[in-house]
């Protein structure tokens, strides 16, 4: 067993603390990760209040991760000592089932691993990014291209893969009119990743206060969705709505924007059930759907497209000292447009380096 | 204009009575069709009831027709006298649309002209099927096969395709699970074509009443979805979905059916906002979906299919007196599994042959 720094929920209402953790001894096939630096990603925010259900404390949080190998077990095949690696929102699945099987863990059957607080798979809860080291399995670590900084690839594994599966399965590209609701963390990938695959992609957001970014970003357009003249003027518009938002919106006023054939896709998931009308479905034979996050393969491909095509978040860095203030503007919508926290600066229980 | 004999509701709650109607004079693009059949369909029922919002009476509705050319316009290309049709649930569109332009005319943006209760191009009303002549443009009327018996043939122009659309476009076929919600008039034309492209086919039915039917039908499987043991039993487990049931249901509960990639589509609409939660559409990619009847090309499409493969709906021939009782019938669901009016016995006012 490893003892490691990191920074913990110690209960749903109380402010993140420093402290220690147990890291597991390298497996045969696991990897150990110095992790240089973690994003902050809104689910952070919720798992530790409980908003998704109760939790076991201390808990640490931090699904986009990103650090160097420097050490491996005797199987591992897959990385070597020295390499830039990342880790997103899962660390294992079962890897039987059917969907495992067809390479899509992310929906595996029986509940992938998720990187924290989920039950691993030797009975432990997992811990999080906040923290100075974690070990993975090597098939569920990333390889992070070179020419992405890596305080710039930490926002990838979560906010990327999430935004950039959608976009791809539903073939955004040129031709396609791609919305985005919302334009946070999720949203402001959505833009750039759309914008890079060559759709015309439009932001839709509660106001016009963020408009400057949105065109900067990539958007063609931007409409505010406080204007009842947006619904009008954009019916039977768009082939693909990513819609980042979880609070609870009016369904049949966003699906009446797609035109034949489109699909209104949610990444953010609002807790309560939303009410739908079915004959808004039947206009222009309309979809509704959920993805979340991606596959392990396709997350690599979007590192691989991000690197590409120079495609990198909007990032704040911070020292973990500061990362109950970032929680606070996170829940204020104040950032633009992901928190990122220097793991240097984590030095162990009362001795904050920041 | 011409003068012909017609079934028609006086008002929302008074029985339909016979009565004669106006048909306009055959324009130049305009195909006049003595009917022979008209099959009864649910939204018939609906929609004299009020049921879809206010309507102008005396309507006569019926949207599957079938019967010969009796006569047409001077620019004319598409039939000829004596050939056999059909009209389905729509005569017109605008033409002029995305929609329409990509020959999707179902979907015409400015709405498709309905075969009845509709405003026609013309400023009147349409008037449907239940009547012994129709004038329809060319356009809109279909090539009904030598093989189709004309009395089986009028229930595919509203039943046989609106479930034919879905299957083909989200790829019923081989090696695909689809599960049919409710074995209906709609339902049981879905088992059949579903079957003859090859799928695994499901009835999810209330009971098991209609089990041997099903299965008769060509049904693989049949549960009963007041046995909370088939949601457990069939979690993760079709491809497609096809709803038929007008009624409320459980979305989250039908949604949890479908595997990775799954699509749950509602021919079916109730008037009511139906609660659903997104977590569910998270879950294995799912969708859900909408679609309404087909467009042109398609209906005829799905004649040739029905053809091709012998498919014919199962149906209880009446005359035009038992309409009334044929109605109370359909709402009790005691039909197996449409009712074909004989419009030969529809002789005019007070004088039903039948």
């Amino acid at each position: 067993m490893l003892t490691v720094n990191a920074y913990a929920a110690p209960s749903a209402t109380d402010p993140l603390v420093p402290t220690t953790i147990e890291r597991r001894d390298v497996g045969p096939t696991d990897v150990l990760i110095a992790i240089r630096y973690a994003g902050i990603c809104h689910s952070d925010i919720h798992t530790v209040h409980g908003d998704w259900g109760p939790i076991t404390y201390p808990q640490v949080v931090g699904h986009e991760i990103v650090g160097e190998v420097v050490e491996i077990g005797p199987e591992v095949t897959r990385h070597k000592v020295g390499d830039r690696v990342g880790v997103g929102c899962m660390v294992n699945s079962c890897r039987e089932c059917d969907n495992c099987r067809a390479g899509m863990e992310q929906y595996c059957l029986k509940g992938n691993v998720g990187t924290y607080a989920s039950v691993d798979r030797d009975g432990t809860i997992t811990q999080g990014g906040y923290s100075t080291h974690v070990v993975v399995d090597q098939d569920f670590v990333l390889r992070v291209p070179e020419s992405i900084p890596y305080e710039k690839a930490a926002p990838l594994l979560c906010a990327g893969i999430t935004t950039y599966s959608p976009l791809a399965h539903w073939h955004a590209g040129p031709g396609k009119r791609v919305a985005v609701v919302g334009l946070g963390g999720l949203g402001h990938m959505a833009v750039k990743i759309a914008h890079a695959m060559g759709a015309e992609v439009t932001v839709l957001s509660r106001s016009l206060r963020k408009k400057d970014d949105g065109l900067a970003l990539g958007a063609d357009q931007y409409y505010a969705t406080g204007d009842p003249g947006t619904f009008e003027r954009l019916a039977n518009h768009f082939d693909l709505i990513v819609n980042t938002v979880s609070a609870p919106l009016e369904l049949d006023a966003y699906l009446g924007l797609l035109r034949l054939d489109g699909t209104m896709v949610n990444v953010g998931a609002p807790a309560e059930a939303l009410p739908l009308h079915v004959f808004t479905l039947f206009g222009n034979r309309r979809s509704f759907a959920g993805s979340g996050i991606g596959s392990i393969a396709e997350t690599q491909e979007m590192l691989d497209f991000c690197a590409e095509h120079g495609i990198a978040p909007e990032t704040e860095l911070i020292a973990a000292s500061q990362i109950n203030d970032a929680y606070a503007r996170v829940l204020a919508s104040d950032v633009r447009y992901r928190f990122v926290i220097d793991i240097a600066t984590l030095t162990g229980s009362g001795e904050d380096a920041a």
